[in-house]
């Protein structure tokens, strides 16, 4: 593509990752890494293909078909958020903000397997890129 | 319009949600979507008139009529929160910061119907955004 | 005024709001508006009455006097966040960063009259403005 | 200092407060003021006081000493948030980023002599300045 | 290196840390220092030794070996959040967002000698960094 600028269009692609983190049992509870469980990805159909490619999991968006709407059930493949800040900015965009949030303890009953400590920490982290 | 810079005016807009994710119960728990309730519009009314025209539900602020005034009861008839991004950019906005929230757990009672996973996952996210 | 920008000082003010959501209880449930309870203002006196003049209530600000210092107590007469916004942008200010927090729910007593879902959803925002 | 800018070094400084506001039980429970505990200032020493002189409180640091290093240790001798940005912002610093959170209602257990309104909206909230 | 611009990659690193504040028991309960557990680094392999180089500990990363992929098992050997930020900028990325939360007070028992009032000042904020 020698113009890419030419076609390229403005907009905004926001994503989000819920996550916690992992609190080992085996007394290396020092040891405590970033756990994903999910990255979202939010915004027109057609930026979010272009950045994203083939790491886009378009399985759980009702609405196949126009490129010329929005969604918000596009998810990744991978939990790397990283790689996806990057391709983000491979493709023109930067990140402007970001703001999270954690979930409160209303439900005393915890789902079995779950570690008490890792729902504690559970988060929702959103990051807004744009591309003028 | 030719000059579209000469007549518009410089002000911010704020725009948040308020959402959780929807959690499936029929063994698709790992599936988990954003989930918007509400995409909130604040700002003077003659600039959210400009960007959003008629995806703005303006039917629950009473003070009808006069421009040159402020307003927190304009909400959007969609939720596609990057399509109100989408917008505010081609208005000429850009957006400058964003912060968020969780709720509190006091509330033991819940409300009929409603998934006491989404419950907790319960946040208000704001952005804001400028135009020069 | 002729040369604004020559006697004009640089500096941060801060506004932040604590606010929630008006939550109808007459099968309108559905419709949520935000409802701010109060609108800070704090940074150099000096700065904060250049910026928001009559829109200013000083009368908790036990120090009234000298221009020279700070308070964390001034707020606003109105509860129009964006009005706020643009009053600093007018006076050149420009919003750099915000951050927000919700409230814990240790407090089972709940006041009267207080809805238990408007509770829930209290928070704090704060917008940080700089003119340089 | 002829060549301030020949001097002076690049670096980041974070200053961070914990606060809630002040309820009042007299009657006056409207009118509720921001209510700082503490201001937190955080970096590399030598920077640290070249900003902020006089008003950093090192009593608490254990390591006193080398200037060629970092400190989570030091405070403010005053409340005044934004009296810590100004001074920031005259050493050249600027802020891009803030952050916040409130606390978990784990503790049902509360201080003798705090209000619980108090306690539930205590909140942290962190801001990023760097020089170039 | 003469042309450090020539070879140097862009991208984004996230650096983050769960933190809370230190509380005094000893009637020094007004001390309160940040507290950090935890410096987290995430983002491609090469970036985040590129910037950290001695400082980075791998040994939680199970996947040793190319250069070119992403983790989110790298942390810091230290414990100084503005060090991090100062090595981030003399390879030249500059901070561009932050988001925080906190935890939720679901679980009630209290882990052996924790402290409850540090226990619900936990957080974790996230620091958004980027190389053009």
């Amino acid at each position: 593509m020698l113009f890419p600028d030419e076609n390229r269009q403005s907009g905004y692609i926001t994503v989000g990752y819920r996550g916690t983190f992992a609190f080992g049992r085996d007394g290396m509870s020092d040891v405590k890494f970033r756990k994903l469980a999910r990255i979202i990805v939010c915004g027109r159909v057609a930026l979010c293909r272009e950045v994203f490619g083939e790491n886009l999991n378009e399985s759980r968006d009702p609405d196949r078909g126009p490129m010329d709407r929005y969604t918000g059930r596009f998810f990744l493949k991978h939990l790397f958020l990283e790689q996806a800040f990057d391709n983000l900015q491979e493709a023109g965009f930067k990140c402007v903000a970001s703001c999270g949030s954690g979930t409160s303890g209303g439900s005393a009953e915890l789902k079995p397997g779950m570690d008490p400590e890792e729902s504690r920490w559970n988060h929702y982290n959103e990051f807004v890129f744009v591309r003028d």
